[in-house]
């Protein structure tokens, strides 16, 4: 078997972490398989550069800051092969560079294009653990590029794809994907497997253990993926393709408390309005979730819509430059306070009700639903932050999630 | 003019240092000039990443070791061209494999073999300052490689070689070559200008502002360079080819405490207890300096030799190994309290006596001479460490360095 391994930046924080990884790897080595891992920079060390170059230079050219970030993984794949060697167990790091892991130019937020598999499979034949560092690519001119946060695991599923391997083991600091987020919702259960689809719109909604990219990449490549813990031995959720798996009417339950609500009222009802408003904050690099348009009245009509709380500023302040020469609404309001509560699942395609339920359960516990949006397998509610908790219970409750 | 200014990690060491190096390249830049750094890890970076390493695995291949230093003067290159971005001057940071500076596999002591100049001259017509990682190379499967410690000198130098650069400038903590070591010999005068050779004995003898290789490589080369401080504005000292220069006798007094005497008693007199002797010390990597052989004394002779005192142990240890087995020596004797003092000049080659002088100068104050060596261009000996101070200024004032 030909294994990928993926190992995030808490699971080699410090030496004894570094040391419980190359140990878990030594394992799958020593039973006869080839082992390529993937690691992301130790623990804070992203964080660490970011803040070196903001001192130097808040505007650095992002050109520059992936030259900068790409020491983070290269430091942790070195200090793995290290630690591996000192086992007793042959590895060798390798970085983008060395593989050669081919993305597009955008800098901070390139695309993998292009896996170049000889050296890899030349080290594995050569009974090696191979060590690559995770969330960078390098442009046609060479140039350092890195993947967006997160990034590490879509190397990891590329990786996978390229090699064709038989299995890609993603490990994080919980047990796989559950029904909820069991801080919100205690009687959450872990599943044990869950589609693509599904996984991408739990990973929107923030509740991701998955890189929202590397998701989409499984996908296309067809690659099964399996969420476990780095921490304990359990078994994990497996990201696959529907087939088998019995289709579940509802997966489970996301929250989001990342979210503004902005509202835009007052506008003219022609035709342009929602298209400038938005052109507006695209330009800005303002990314909209929630969209609502309400109905006419008195030939003006209110827009509201939500952002991260990031993203927040930037868009009050771009509706404030437009707001009476291009726009011409009356007022903007903004509510920080609201969350988002999401049902996922990809049997809600064959059953319709599912959102009627959902609404039950809220109207149940005498909660107030701001906004309504929905997917095909996806149905979320915008509510106020501080229902958040039981507006989660209620609807795991009613769906009856925990069985 | 194309211009290669190379500054060491204590130049780099901080946000504020950076920005002194970002402003003096500026300058240069803004005068017309093509403009090429080479810098080295920030301050104490490469030791912090040792002591990772070694923490990790006390016995770290070279080639993992080589990937994980790397990553400091990746470091710095990037935060410099950020720092010269945020003054308004383009620049880009380009490492090892982007530039590619190919050398041998020799890790942790690789010897740069060719460097392409394209991507550098691409960036330069582009009126950008090209900021370049020193101390690092990549070997032919595309492995970090790294020249060792002061490496980047190295770099500096090949750079202009490649280059065809109009000028090489060393920056360094210090005003240039001094005839001695200012601390030791208060009077001690700045050189205007120095040979290869006489820069070279210099270096070797541990007074050197300068990496050995990196002076052989600007002589081989006739890359003509200076040293100079960058925390001022100071002329510098010239190392070019001897031609119009004012031929000294001697250029400057060396010393070197880093010293310790072996002596290898009652060896047998008969072929092959030299090459034995010297096998076994190579065979461990003990770099042996000053060779002292006695004249025979009943049919026995004796040994002496220099080895810094990182080897002093190792050697210490390999002899005790062979002695009876071997060596079949009566004993073996270390002496901690020694230095070296030298006299360095190309004049001497020409003109006899400056042996004779400088012992005479020892004579006068009194300092017992324990064993000689000499070459072309140098008269070393070895005192007790507490007269090196004594004996340095005596032969300082003899040869009226101080003119």
């Amino acid at each position: 078997m030909l294994i990928v391994k993926k190992f995030g930046g808490t699971s080699v924080a410090n030496k004894e972490r570094i040391f419980n990884v190359a140990k878990r790897c030594i394992e799958d080595y020593q039973a006869g398989n080839q082992v390529v891992v993937v690691l992301s920079a130790m623990g804070k060390q992203t964080d660490v550069l970011l803040d070196m170059a903001k001192d130097i230079n808040p505007k650095a050219s992002r050109r520059e800051m992936d030259m900068l970030l790409t020491t983070g993984e290269q430091t942790s794949v070195a200090l793995m092969a290290m630690a591996m060697d000192s086992l007793g167990v042959p590895a060798v790091s390798l970085n983008a560079f060395q593989v050669a892991m081919h993305s597009t130019a955008d800098y901070s937020n390139a695309k993998l294009k292009r896996i170049d598999t000889e050296r890899i499979y030349n080290e594995l034949e050569n009974r090696k653990i191979v060590v690559i560092t995770g969330f960078q690519g390098i442009d046609k001119y060479d140039n350092y590029t890195t993947l967006g946060r997160g990034g590490s695991d879509t190397t990891a599923v590329a990786l996978a794809a390229a090699l064709h391997a038989d299995a890609c083991e993603i490990y994080t600091d919980v047990d796989g994907v559950y029904t909820a987020d069991p801080r919100v919702v205690p009687k959450a259960r872990k599943l044990e497997a869950i589609t693509y689809d599904e996984m991408l719109e739990l990973a929107s909604l923030g509740a991701g253990v998955l890189h929202n990219r590397s998701v989409e990449m499984a996908k296309k490549y067809g690659v099964q993926l399996v969420v476990r813990s780095s921490l304990n031995r359990n078994e994990g959720t497996i990201v696959k393709e529907d087939t088998k798996m019995e289709k579940m009417l509802v997966s489970g339950v996301a929250t989001d408390k990342n979210v503004v609500q902005i509202s835009v009222e007052g506008l003219e009802n022609k035709p342009g309005v929602a298209f400038k408003l938005f052109q507006h904050l695209a330009n800005h690099n303002v990314n909209v979730d929630m969209i609502l348009q309400s109905v006419e009245h008195g030939g003006k009509q209110d827009i509201s819509f939500t952002v991260t709380e990031e993203d927040a500023e930037e868009a009050i302040n771009t509706l404030d430059r437009h707001k009476e020469s291009s726009l011409k609404c009356d007022k903007t309001t903004v509510t920080r306070d609201v969350a988002k509560v999401s049902v996922v699942g990809a049997g809600m395609m064959t059953h319709p009700g599912v959102a009627a339920k959902m609404f039950e359960a809220l109207y149940d516990c005498g909660v107030n639903i701001r906004q309504i949006s929905t997917s095909e397998i996806r149905v979320t509610v915008l509510v106020d932050e501080k229902y958040v908790e039981d507006a989660a219970e209620a609807i795991h409750d009613k769906f009856s999630l925990e069985k």
